[in-house]
């Protein structure tokens, strides 16, 4: 199936989460907020690239731009929208809400690295148990922009103790997408208490020998948004992407 | 010498070209412009990002940043001050023209991977010849944003055809800084037609075998402002950099 087909199947009504979908294709966080919030938001994703890699900013009420044709409104299986910080409703229709001087943000997901982590041998725990990445919020905070700030969210991935150097390798040439690792070992250094009790996603069982990993997540932009409580910010469901023209490659740095 | 004392030597009124300035230390380009035109040239170096890699964006209205200690609006050694687009000043104390709305970017320079080059034995032609590096502008548009929109500037070096590879390998691996080359070979299917008349910097002399690459240059960002026209805007002079605290070993991307 092309990203195009996908979209028209989520158009069409599909609520479903987009992992493994358009194998090789560039899946997007979404957030979009009003204009008057938009440079606080560009400027926090420059501030914090790690977390927060742009991948393309629409222009204020357009609703389709190079990475993808069609409408950014109805293309993403689910959304949820926040009113003063608040969710008020998760929809795979987003018309009802959208305003024309929404201005959309795409941000890099982790699922492009994920796949070269797979090609490199090196297992994705949360795949293999069928589940969705874990991710807690840090006691890290991230570098303010005007009216943003928030802490650092992470995604977990235990790794194999011997694959530890390979997983930073692989993920380093994806500076896109977050990324390198921004932590091995210790949670209780990133403030996390429990790492079976993850904010967002699903707990997964480490197997004998693997040590936890932590990536910058693409949801500490939408952490930010709920602490600074705008006006109203629509964002894609966890796991609920936005399935992008635009290839993996296309984010590869090569060694 | 230190950044912070190069910083005070320029701040006390020395003007000199930068290069060559605290070896290993990251040089900026600046670009200050008042708050209502910020977005646009956020907006623009994030859909342009070789050209206009963006290290940081002080505060409105500040002076200072992480990035280094002092003024910008003194230790830069020269400015450049344009109002309507035209440049009305050249001063290296840039307090008289200065504004309490005005946000001034830092952009990554060459300078940074060119001692990478050299590093990796890749001849840098105009060290070399002790000139400044010939830039151009091409027939390539920028993508837009708001009101900017500009050509493509590029910086040209002649590297032997057996180290082309290498030059490709090692900038690729410093994306923060212009990354790879944009094109490598026939100028003119950048819109060139003299590579001995630079629109920009001085005429390089190849060595026989050379062949020419091009990489995206930050000037780019200072001819999209000057088509844009703003009321107000001031960069640095070119070769006259902001130097930063930062390594350049912080913008490498590990292989």
């Amino acid at each position: 199936m092309t990203p195009e087909q996908a979209r028209a199947r989520f158009r069409a009504g599909l609520v479903t989460p987009t992992a493994g979908w358009c194998d090789g294709f560039t899946q997007a966080n979404l957030v979009a907020v009003p204009r008057e919030l938009a440079w606080d938001v560009l400027l926090f994703a420059q501030r914090n690239p790690r977390p927060c890699p742009v991948l393309d900013v629409l222009e204020p009420g357009a609703v389709d731009g190079p990475l993808f044709t069609g409408d950014v409104r109805t293309d993403v299986p689910l959304y949820r929208v926040f009113v003063d910080g608040e969710q008020v409703a998760e929809t795979p229709d987003a018309r009802e809400w959208w305003r024309d001087d929404l201005v959309a943000f795409l941000i890099g997901c982790s699922f492009t690295f994920e796949r070269a982590l797979a090609a490199a041998g090196v297992p994705v725990r949360h795949v293999e148990q069928g589940v969705n990445v874990p991710m807690y919020r840090t006691s890290w905070r991230c570098r303010s922009a005007g009216a943003l700030s928030g802490p650092l969210v992470v995604s977990l991935r235990y790794v194999p103790a011997a694959l530890v150097a390979t997983s930073v390798a692989v993920t380093s040439r994806y500076p896109a997408v977050h990324g390198a690792p921004v932590h091995v070992g210790d949670p209780r250094e990133l403030g996390i208490a429990d790492l079976d009790a993850p904010d967002f996603g699903d707990a997964v069982r480490p197997e004998p020998g693997d040590v936890p990993v932590f990536w910058a997540c693409g949801v500490t932009p939408q952490a930010a948004i709920a602490e600074s409580r705008p006006a109203l910010a629509i964002t894609h469901a966890p796991g609920h992407m936005l399935v992008t023209d635009a290839r993996d490659e296309d984010y590869l740095v090569q060694p």
